[in-house]
């Protein structure tokens, strides 16, 4: 089919739709590290993880063989309701940049979450119901993937407890009011509900809440309260299982034009949007079939991949959570106040970190300032206010783009754009005041907070 | 095709989308009664209207004999980055409601204005930048009217000033904010820089602002400016007409499914997303080829077609604004603080306002509380959050969802949804808090502010 044809936008059928998510471990040689006891440093078992997760996430949780798992009806029921999201031929930029590359997004943003994390909430709250659980814990940052759960409890009737940075239901009541409208209770962390909670209070009182302290009391919650169980919107395997309908529809809506992209580039926080997006393609490129250049973009105040070290570490600040091999700047590194709380975290999906210690994958930082300009320049050429975390991707893509215009390269650009920043407002303020800062961690900061880490052969 | 074939979301390809916009008034038997001039009560003249809007616009404003204007190729370009919209099946919703109703929303809510005002927002700052005008001016209330103003005037380096109600302009500074992002200038009103708002900052000090009297404002800024141009976001027949993209939308995916509307309902506040959606239906019923129920779904708060007089009004406060026959309050109605911002004007567009008087239309008005009720029942079973004002439309539909239920008739229902509600947080939370007032004005109020109005005959 001509590339003339090519409309804005890439919708597909309902038939088009995927069936199956694809499991990218299945087609990787070198398989993610599992996941230890942090008491025993052994892998975990099945029986351990059930403690805390729904049996069949733990069944999709470690199973690194079957490259395709059956998306149930009742998901793909839900998928329809915000599904497809469009894939979109960046016209108007391309013109306004003068490149001759052509640019494409996926764009996720087209639902009341503002982000791609629906895909996994609506598989991760079916799956506890089914179970017959009578409802789940989590924690949320900047309020998406609380959001994103909030929907899908609602949508099923299960009871849904985020735990909430401090911070954050602070400065973001928006985001907070949204997942009461779904009938959530949100509890503002570090709290006195739970033991790991009282602790920090009393160690740190005042402190405004990290995403692992959340972790850990939404963890704590789970274990001991009956028919619970805690659900996490990125890093696990599971989640970029669940995220891999991302790349799926992408590439069948390329393929249904005889588009092939050249680069692929997403935001990385724990990786959850990336690991989906690329999934197919990387798989291809396992496989030998096709190849690929991926680029994971990462705020350079939390640089995992592009200096952090590939080890061992714990994912939550409270240390209950199970050890990952991944890159990280170590659990007790504490990012600045970052306007991308999406991209916020120390450490990256263990599967992303295997493909990225392999060389299948590489990785940029960039800075807060550079990422909000794009923000604006993209908002204004293509119509969409994007989240702060979805323009680092768009940075990147620009850039490419300026590089295709001074070598004349045709290069085909295909992005991730995760999501909407329509709660992100303060941070564009900020940004419009000339009042935001560009932090970037010393050495000296990241070599001391992974210097805490425990020594795992 | 069979019923069983449709899906959750119809989009139309891009070469089904409308390359004409449909002037409902050439079919209408009874023409809308003619702007006048409020010195001389005289029809206002295509030179005199030049002076506040761009020529094109005057022409299609006037023009009640044309059925089709052509899209000119750059804003449907522009449509193409937003548009088609989706016309959604709410199967969620029949099910939960247990209705043997076919329920189908028209979703306008997904681009960053949030509604669909950028439909006549790109049409109007189009011909401004054709004319070879600088700017534009305009008001706006809850902010959707401002942002959709700005994203097209940012797309096509167009200057753009927006006077902002001044209790908005505070209690909305997200809006404000995407408004900048977009490059315009954001003024509380009343302000000190024109002679009408200092006027009335003299006569009313500490007042938080009208419509009406941003109205005013935006007016006499435009006509002072060298370059600039006035613009105008509902009310007016050009609105209409760029709107009535909605419903030629929406009949092209019904009727690809074969399927026709039985009752076609939305929310009215100046009507330019009602008169959009309903244009080509009663197009059909205006030259005997169909027949449709179309209901209006006013606040009980600021009821024009149910509680006003059909009679020449001004437009604005500041009564700089030409006559308007149609269902009124009185120009000097203050509606109590509801939070359909959208909803809260005095009058009614000229077209829907006859249509009513010749019975071709039926309208209702419904209490706030009701509403939000109904929205957030919407939101858990459809996965989307809706707007305020599109609420009200929301309602009726299931309303009319549920007579069906006891009536058993299998009838289709199309309803609008104009919008989302990411930006009306604040409303919401008062719902959650019970703290929603359900004011609605007393006969004697609205018999004293229409005790106002100049007699015209």
């Amino acid at each position: 089919m001509s590339e003339n044809k090519i409309p804005y936008k890439i919708y597909l059928s309902e038939d088009e739709m995927p069936h199956t998510w694809y499991n990218l471990r299945a087609d990787m040689k070198n398989k993610p590290a599992p996941l230890l006891n942090p008491g025993t440093l052994q892998p975990m078992t099945a029986q351990e993880l059930e403690g805390v997760f729904c049996s069949e996430l733990v069944k999709q949780e470690l199973d690194d063989q079957t490259a395709y798992f059956e998306i149930p009806r009742e998901i793909r029921d839900f998928y329809k309701m915000y599904r497809p999201s469009p894939l979109v031929r960046a016209y108007c930029l391309e013109e306004k940049l003068q490149t001759p590359a052509h640019i494409y997004y996926k764009f996720e943003g087209n639902n009341t979450s503002g982000s791609h994390k629906l895909n996994s909430a609506i598989a991760q709250a079916y799956y506890a119901k089914q179970q017959g659980l009578k409802g789940v814990t989590t924690e949320t940052g900047a309020g998406q993937w609380g959001t994103a759960l909030s929907m899908a409890c609602g949508y099923l009737g299960l009871d849904c407890r985020v735990f909430m940075v401090k911070c954050s239901y602070e400065q973001k009541p928006f985001r907070r009011e949204v997942m009461k409208v779904y009938g959530s209770s949100v509890t503002p962390s570090p709290s006195e509900t739970t033991n790991v909670g009282r602790k920090i209070l009393a160690e740190f009182p005042g402190t405004s809440g990290s995403l692992g302290c959340a972790i850990s009391e939404a963890v704590e919650t789970a274990v001991s309260t009956p028919g619970y169980r805690y659900v996490l919107g990125s890093v696990l395997n599971q989640v970029l299982l669940h995220q891999s309908v991302i790349g799926l529809e992408a590439k069948t809506a390329m393929d249904k034009y005889g588009v092939k992209p050249d680069v692929i580039i997403g935001c990385a926080g724990g990786g959850s949007n990336l690991g989906g997006l690329i999934a197919p393609f990387m798989g291809e490129k396992l496989r030998g079939e096709a190849d690929y250049r991926f680029i994971a973009v990462e705020p350079a105040s939390c640089p995992s991949f592009t200096r952090g070290e590939y080890r061992y570490d714990f994912c939550d600040t409270g240390k209950v959570c199970p050890l990952s091999k991944m890159y990280t700047l170590g659990s007790g590194f504490m990012p600045s106040s970052d306007h991308a709380g999406g991209l916020r975290f120390h450490g990256m999906s263990s599967v992303l970190s295997q493909l990225y210690a392999d060389g299948l994958m590489e990785a940029v930082s960039v800075k807060q300032t550079e990422v909000f300009e794009a923000a604006e320049y993209f908002a204004r050429v293509e119509g969409i206010l994007p989240a702060p975390e979805s323009s680092h991707a768009i940075l990147a893509a620009v850039n490419e783009a300026k590089r295709c215009r001074e070598t004349g390269e045709e290069k085909t650009i295909l992005f991730g754009l995760t999501g909407t920043g329509y709660f992100d407002l303060v941070a564009y303020e900020k940004f419009h005041d000339g009042v935001m800062s560009n932090y970037v961690p010393t050495d000296e900061e990241i070599a001391r907070s992974l210097a805490q880490l425990p020594v795992v052969e």
